[in-house]
């Protein structure tokens, strides 16, 4: 049994972003050289959070519509009064909303792997969303089995 | 320390339902004769998703009651123009609703083995739920362990 | 590879309640002498949850308020019939809701861990989340590694 862990460096290009890591996933287990065990999909950031479903851009569309009428944009969150009076975010925006929405995702999945491969599938992609972008991200991924 | 993996095939009998595997779940791990460790559970699916808590019907009509308001069926879901022009669902029903329920439920959970037996309390069980059936369904479950 | 299991004792003082555990989990980690490889946080109740996410006492509660727009307490909830019925809740209280925000939630959350750390970044923390409280609770937390 063993363990291998990589990350996979990742740019959010807009402010909210389904990125598609499946293929990156993927080719950490390869280079794993695991054949039967599973990978954790972990997202190291309170803005952020894992899902997996299929890569359609208007489900993800449809989804990110769902997400924001639970979590709006435009309300008022006390965390934003916090944000700015510490002035620990020097872009001044807005990011309540984005922890809000991070939190109803998770910051983990765990997804089996079958000779080698991610057990998923054809129509299930695994991804990082960004919920505070464009940044700079990482995500861990970890491999164990034998 | 091993790798212990079974699927569990399920048939769902409507559109939207929470399936029991507590016992099947119990069954393979006393199978995997693993004594101390955790069981993954995994549904490979995008209109399927896992939870855990108390099976008791009223209970879980409340919930689905809850993910009905936040996610209407009685809505506009993009992805159904999509499945429509690509004719990919054969029955001709929209599904957008069904993917947009499964992400906010998650694909895996993951349960501590405890001499044997799952770590789970008196009111504690384990649902594979459908959001697009009926169906015919798997879910893997993988136990690590000594 | 060895697994080191642990359940941390909790007391909510409120109905409603975020204990953050990270320092628990990780004196868990390092008595279990682990260096490389993950931590499972798990919730053995049906109305507690867990959360990764900053503990900034104005983002909870938004979080909070968020969580009860979409399940609100004042609702009617079925679940709370069959309680009042079976006589199975001693004090009487109204807890459907408690048990709908917990499965949004969902039972576990894994961590990896790397040189013996728990991969946080700075403003991430771990919590159990109190949905039925106050009451006495645990929370189990495994960690597997070598």
């Amino acid at each position: 049994m063993k363990i291998h862990k990589e990350r996979i460096d990742l740019k959010s290009t807009t402010q909210i972003e389904f990125l598609d890591i499946t293929n990156e996933v993927q080719e950490i287990v390869h280079r794993s050289g695991i054949r039967e065990g599973q990978v954790l999909i972990y997202v190291p950031h309170t803005t952020m959070g894992v899902a997996i479903n299929h890569n359609e851009p208007m489900l993800l569309q449809d989804f990110m519509r769902i997400l924001y009428k639970v979590v709006p944009v435009d309300d008022q969150y006390s965390h934003d009064l916090f944000e700015l009076r510490r002035e620990t975010k020097s872009d001044g925006r807005s990011n309540g909303h984005s922890h809000c929405k991070a939190i109803l995702l998770g910051n983990s999945e765990t997804v089996p792997v079958e000779k080698g491969q991610l057990l998923l599938t054809e129509r299930q992609n695994i991804f990082a969303v960004e919920f505070d972008g464009a940044r700079e991200r990482d995500v861990v991924i970890q491999v164990i089995g034998y």
